[in-house]
């Protein structure tokens, strides 16, 4: 992997970059839709394609359960098995374990947990979670980090804080021993803890600098802390990471969320917000939310965004969606995840255009009106 | 609209025609897709074009109840409210008066009945089912007729006969006093009853025959009656209704019911199998059923149909259609969607083109041997 800091505006931290990697170029700033199960919910791979996603998340926890390692690798890996041509990042799984598995018991040299669906025990380390990503074969793998809820006692999240360096190290190591499996190269990147405590963030980012890592990924952020902390924590981080590395900042989040975190120089974001609020009939548009279901659009025959050029806005009125959602029709829900995910990799797009001609300040200000 | 029947099997009483309307051509025989409430389940009018659809159905019952006449006129009619180019039938909704909604009273006049939805008290008439559909603006319109429920006395079925054919008659006399509403022409086709009574079958087909409509459809079939009935009535019909006018059997069927009745002559269907089946991980091929979620395909690399050209099968593979169903992941039942509707469509173009090689017995037998 290949990352070349283009360009940082004069007048905030934001940056843009371009990272390359064997399933070609990502542009920085950019989002990532979140494809959990091999798939990101509703969409085909020619509409994350019109939306010009060059880059998706899978997710580890969930692939090692289903369908599993054994058919991921007989398929050859996720990009063959969902036949996806561009660029994968997988989490390592590390957050999955501490909100979703059951019995979850961390210990120094792994964490012991039982699947969510069925019961079965699981015991990941961070070699163990690396060889699984080798056998998915994401162009970005993430390490096993001890993720901390929130609120948590500063004593226990500097605990997390060191487990997960001591972890970040045993990953990379293990990183370096290993080799990719289907003829294109891997990355990994570390994921930096410390909950709301800056002398945390500051600790963890300074341990994982070390390491030496490709990339570094801003982890334990948008776990229930005020919103208002999220670009706080980013910031701490981003001024410790070092420049010449791509900064993603775990599943954030809204319009405002990752303008305000771009500004401070973050270059990679993922979240569910576009997908999941697509199927419960909110989108998305440089004007503001628009709430498909409700009364307000019933005879509104205009697409949900004029100048937007996904599929949804280019055939579909609003009271059509409308329509389909207040008969339940699962056609809806597929339309405005087609809208919101084009959206917001339009926002990161547009946003990067802001940067190169030094105008991200009055970008963000004149989106973050209508948010 | 104008029909040309344009060839006729040598060893059967399978024909090739031309439909032409002001929104396009149709060649029969052809498989409508079922779209009731203004859009084909999962299916964007790309996947549709795709699937070489030619018309779709629309339902007049489920659309008077949402989004309501009001909406649809205002848009500009259905076709305009889905962006929808091609041809549109709508059915009346007398099957679905007598099948879903309550309190029916049938009068000579017209049928009383409230909506499964809400309970909200409608009154359709023949000639308010005709307005109702002017609104919608349905290339193809349907008369409202009396559909018996299956098993039925004779005597009962014989009263709902003689009362569809009234009620043929004030439609086609409303339908010649009312204008379309968009600049495209409509027309309205007759329904012939009679359960499973051979003689009122002739009855009805022989009285309405008498109307002179451009188009028949031989309704109250795949109610419940035993399967092997349905090429039986149908030919029965076939036999009696003119040669030079389309003939539709509604909501019809299987692959199997589907060719055989092409076989005895019916030139167009409509059914809700195939995406229905496909949401619930049952896809259709030349070479007979799959079960996307059945162990079988676990591990099998290779698309749906190796021949079939939608995008499902030039994308996708078994096993991953199956991993994505048992996950519960919408993209499965999409996906099984776009594949089957094609096939279906596909059956129905092959066989006019086996009818115009004077293959079509042949063409039957190498598809039903797999079903």
């Amino acid at each position: 992997m290949k990352f070349e800091l283009e360009y940082t505006s004069a007048d905030s931290k934001a940056r843009a970059g371009k990272l390359t990697t064997d399933h070609g170029v990502i542009e920085t700033p950019i989002f990532m839709p979140v494809g959990t199960l091999g798939n990101v919910k509703a969409l085909t791979n020619r509409d994350l394609y019109e939306a010009q996603a060059q880059i998706i998340l899978g997710n580890t926890y969930h692939l090692n359960n289903r369908p599993g390692m054994d058919i991921i690798r007989l398929a050859g890996g996720l990009h063959k098995f969902m036949n996806f041509e561009k660029n994968i990042l997988t989490d390592s799984g590390g957050f999955q374990v501490f909100s979703l598995a059951s019995l979850t018991k961390i210990k120094d040299e792994g964490v012991h947990f039982q699947s969510h669906l069925d019961g079965t025990k699981f015991f990941f380390t961070p070699e163990g979670v690396i060889d699984i990503q080798r056998i998915i074969g994401s162009d970005i793998m993430m390490v096993l980090d001890e993720c901390s809820h929130y609120p948590v006692e500063h004593a226990q999240a500097k605990k997390a804080v060191e487990r997960t360096t001591h972890w970040a190290k045993r990953s990379i190591e293990h990183f370096r021993n290993t080799e990719p499996l289907y003829g294109h190269a891997q990355t990994v990147f570390a994921i930096a803890q410390g909950s709301v405590y800056k002398d945390l963030r500051v600790q963890s980012c300074n341990e994982l600098a070390d390491l030496d890592f490709e990339g570094y990924a801003i982890g334990g952020v948008s776990v229930g802390e005020p919103p208002e902390m999220i670009p706080e924590i980013a910031e701490v981080c981003t001024d410790i990471l070092p420049k010449n590395k791509p900064r993603y900042l775990m599943g954030v989040g809204t319009p405002k969320d990752i303008l305000n975190c771009i500004e401070v120089g973050v270059d990679m974001f993922d979240c569910v917000i576009p997908t999941r609020n697509a199927r419960n009939g909110t989108v998305f548009t440089k004007n503001g939310k628009i709430i498909l279901k409700g009364a307000k659009v019933k005879e509104d025959f205009t697409p949900i965004d004029e100048i937007c050029e996904c599929y949804t806005c280019r055939n579909y009125t609003k009271a059509y969606i409308r329509h389909l959602f207040n008969s339940g029709e699962k056609l809806a829900g597929q339309l405005a995840t087609i809208h919101n995910i084009y959206f917001y990799i339009w926002l990161t797009r547009e946003s990067r255009n802001a940067i190169i001609n030094d105008s991200y300040k009055e970008f963000n200000k004149m989106i973050l009106e209508n948010y």
